[in-house]
């Protein structure tokens, strides 16, 4: 099998430098063959377990690769002898954050690598962050009458192609069931990688007047994208969770109202539980959702990269799958007539958390926002000897039990095997928002230490009243995350209407506010002009993130920021190298 | 390819024609001949949509299937013209509990179906149920300190097959993925039917020292069993939603200490949630979970069929799996050698929900116990003329609002083109406890009049303190269909020591308590000794159910129930007819 792969693999090399070396050739054909090199390299990966290195370039440089790190780790040895996973990052974000980023989720406990690639295992640590997001976001839709359901997540192939435009789009990512037990299945069934296909029959089956609408349903879920680019935890993964709304009204407007009440949800989630600020907008036609009417997203920053990446997008379908699945009625207004409904589809994923992750994260690991930490408040005794531990321990305990029954995620850790100085590297590591030490001589002066994650502050706590206090500071410090990230985000969010700037900017990890024309001809050529290798060995170029909703106060020029674009600007778009 | 099935079918059908009239066959040989011939119709029916039906016994006799009475549904015309489902259950659940199940599940709008055999849409109707279920039992969990995650639903064939036992048992239902887009894959990966060999590798990372334990995670999640036997929404579905706890600890006795405390949260799920008395016990050898030291489990009892039903089990999986996934750490107590740990995993599904149905629905349809409904109060308004319309409608808002702010599931119905005849039907049929008339003539008496779903009794009562008047309503519900399902119950709970008597109670759809050896050699000679057709035209025998943790105030007889057994009894074991 792999010789065969191998095989394949070197001609599609040829093939690949064939290319490159023919002027005559284009950009397009020359990303076509390059992806299927890559997608080869990784079926080889699959069969083999190991990269495909080429004959003459075997051992030649080290491989960026997941799994041997993690073998690293567990050959460290603690003091006493035994296997631990090695404390603190050893990687600075500033000079490799892919590493950085792989180090800080693995120590941190959010994730676990896995023998299938492209998917990881959410550990607790990080799947407290989404059962958080989930509980806001479930009760939020559930205000606007929204109702959870669950389909199954399989699709057969008649109900997947219903849709052309929309499956082609997801028809090469998607894996097939093809057999069962021993038996060859007579037809492959698909396993879902978004639900309109599963879903639009039954809505078909229960629109049968206008009083049947509005449909509201949401399932919180998994679903599958077979993607042969390289894997990300969090970010791009195989397998993902998240929830998807899909929703049919009788009339354009309330669905298109309903589109940006899911859309403030989103920033929501973004702005009061991660604090992280987000842009607004409209994606362009060449971004947009395909088989949609229009998609509207938000839009984080990444500091570290100067990337922008797509937080979450609420679509309206329009009627175009309401055609496509029959989602129909009598019209009331016009007797003899068939009306369509108007649908929109939503969705949030674990995503979130990557982003998360990448934009408060710092050298010392990760940094939980207050809303969304599995433990807000971590208390750690210090100072203590063999006389008054016992004491000191009844203490810590009697702090922690206070602040739970105030209702904050307290924990303590008394483990004795360790230090003080250890426990402070893990629980920052962690990224717990609050650090409580605790010893004699704050006790005795009836207060605590606090030590603030995500600035390093330190403070005394009377511990008359520490409860509310604590929320109050936890309520302080997400706004401090917030801020932060804001003012770095606005000093790299630039304006221009100069095609040159506009390279140097991106270079220069600024997202772009640019007049654009909106043809999706244009994107591609801004994005050819703006490609250069981006640092990671990936050729990347400039696409729009979105149209903001809230576009600039300055008046915008007529003409597209493309120079030989030819048409008139209708917005200004914003545009960045992004996820 | 169909044409290729009907060639295999017609030489299955042969064999087994040949082995049943050969009186040396054995009855193992001829049950798994019939099996392979079912899994072939099967595959028929999923290639060309239709059931398979021998040439000479075309139309023959009318099939039961789903499809067609659903069309039958939609076909129904309201008295305006437009489609509706038909109203009322046309079929008895004395008469045919089948027929009955389906069309209550389908019209009370908890169940879709699918185009995907086996796999069914859960509706808000019963997702809420679930909902129910999860929160409560989540809260259960976390206080034992379970912590919740999610692994991937794909699993490696090399992880699969680690433990051989365990998977001898899932291995003839596993579903492969093979193919990702166009590009077949050089491995074929599994769908997971439950999660040991997908979590036991992480687990052996995460244990390196006694310290590591305990380890307690669960993850609700959805799992895959590709079964060939006729399947049923909720009770026996190819892809089902469950949670999966899997905990770890340094000793047996922590670990044996949790299972009892998981088992006694199935049962409050059951006694607390659902309204249905459960009996907890032991598994068999034969019945328990392949690859564990013990199950435990809570089985329910269905009375319009006389079958027991297993309700969720929990398992001490001893150290099997540790052993073969090597989750262990350097022994404290004894230097240089290897200490391994002591592991759990328990489950409980969806399954709940049709048990739900099947055991609390009359000939009206569902009847939803209170904890668990969706809406526990429907206000519907009646006696209304267009002259006092709008001020009765407005007291019916006032009254649903009133019981909303008092913490009570309410809803209302002021849907025009309905009277309240037909609403009164609908609600039945959807199983709401409690609807409330609110008219002039109640209302004028500062009362309104409640009509209790599952006994059909009304009463008025005060609109003075409403809310807290519905919630002792809504316990004493509760309470009432508790007592009434364990009245059934045990007044078909026998016991017996006599093989003749056994058979003619199991006939008369009791569950049975008799002496047992405990050996799967005679828990099988039992079954085939009690085998005759159920009614549904499938065979079926007594298995047993449990071992009940309670056993019998009576003294234990010293022989085993089966007449040829000559060991001795080890206890009283529950036998029955079982889903």
């Amino acid at each position: 099998m792999s010789d065969a792969i191998v095989k394949q693999i070197e001609e599609q090399g040829n093939e690949v430098r064939r290319l490159k070396g023919d002027k005559s050739s284009t950009e397009d054909a020359k990303n076509e063959a390059i992806q299927k090199l890559l997608a080869l390299k990784l079926a080889y990966k699959e069969a083999t377990g190991q990269d495909y290195a080429a004959p003459n370039a075997r051992q030649s440089k080290p491989k960026k690769e997941e799994k041997p790190k993690e073998k690293k780790q567990q050959q460290e040895k603690k003091p006493d002898g035994k296997k631990q996973t090695l404390l603190g990052v050893g990687t600075k974000k500033d000079e490799n954050y892919s590493e950085w980023y792989s180090e800080v989720i693995t120590k941190a406990e959010m994730i676990e690598y896995y023998d299938v690639s492209g998917c990881y295992v959410l550990r607790p640590w990080s799947f407290a962050v989404w059962e958080a997001i989930q509980a806001w976001f479930d009760s939020g839709i559930k205000k606007l009458g929204v109702k959870n359901c669950y389909f199954p997540m399989f699709v057969s192939n008649a109900a997947l192609e219903r849709e052309k435009t929309h499956i082609a789009d997801f028809a090469p990512e998607v894996a097939w069931v093809t057999r069962a037990g021993q038996s060859e299945m007579a037809e492959p069934i698909a396993i879902r990688p978004t639900s309109e296909t599963v879903m639009y029959p039954s809505y078909k089956k229960w629109v049968q007047s206008h009083r049947d609408l509005p449909i509201k349903l949401n399932q919180w879920c998994n679903v599958v994208r077979w993607e042969f680019k390289h894997p990300t935890p969090f970010l791009r993964t195989r397998e993902f969770l998240w929830q998807e709304g899909h929703t049919a009204f009788a009339n354009p407007s309330d669905a298109e109202k309903e589109v940006f009440q899911i859309l403030d949800l989103y920033a929501g989630v973004y702005n009061d539980l991660l604090a992280i600020p987000v842009v607004k907008g409209r994606k362009s036609e060449k971004e947009k959702f395909a088989g949609g009417d229009f998609t509207t997203t938000v839009e984080a920053y990444v500091a570290c990269n100067g990337r922008g990446i797509q937080g979450a997008t609420s679509h309206h379908l329009g009627q175009n799958f309401s055609k496509m699945f029959d989602i129909s009625y009598e019209d009331p207004a016009k007797e003899g007539e068939r009306a369509f409904a108007w649908q929109n589809s939503w969705g949030l994923s674990t995503r979130t958390i990557g982003a998360m992750v990448m934009i408060h994260g710092d050298d010392k690991g990760l940094i939980l926002p207050p809303r969304v930490a599995a433990v807000q408040v971590i208390v750690v005794p210090v100072g203590f000897k063999t006389e008054n531990k016992e004491w000191l321990f009844d203490a810590v305990d009697k702090v922690t039990k206070d602040l739970v029954a105030g209702g904050i995620k307290a924990e303590h850790d008394l483990r004795e095997n360790y230090n003080a100085g250890w426990k402070f590297n893990h629980w920052e590591l962690k990224g717990v928002p609050i650090r409580f030490e605790v010893g004699p001589n704050d006790l005795a002066k009836n207060q605590v230490t606090a030590v603030i994650r995500h600035n390093g502050e330190k403070r005394q706590m009377s511990l008359d009243g520490l409860s509310e206090a604590v929320k109050t500071l936890l309520d302080e410090i997400h706004d401090a995350m917030y801020q932060k990230v804001l003012a770095q985000r606005d000093s790299h969010l630039k304006t221009t209407t100069c095609m040159e700037e506009f390279k140097k900017l991106l270079d220069d990890k600024c997202i772009i506010l640019s007049p654009f024309c909106g043809l999706p001809e244009c994107e591609e050529e801004i994005k050819k002009a703006s490609t250069r290798e981006d640092g990671e060995g990936a050729q990347m170029g400039a696409k729009t993130l979105c149209i903001p909703l809230e576009q600039p106060k300055q008046e915008l020029p007529s003409k597209c920021i493309f120079p030989s674009c030819c048409h008139a600007a209708k917005a200004f778009a914003l545009f960045g190298r992004s996820y």
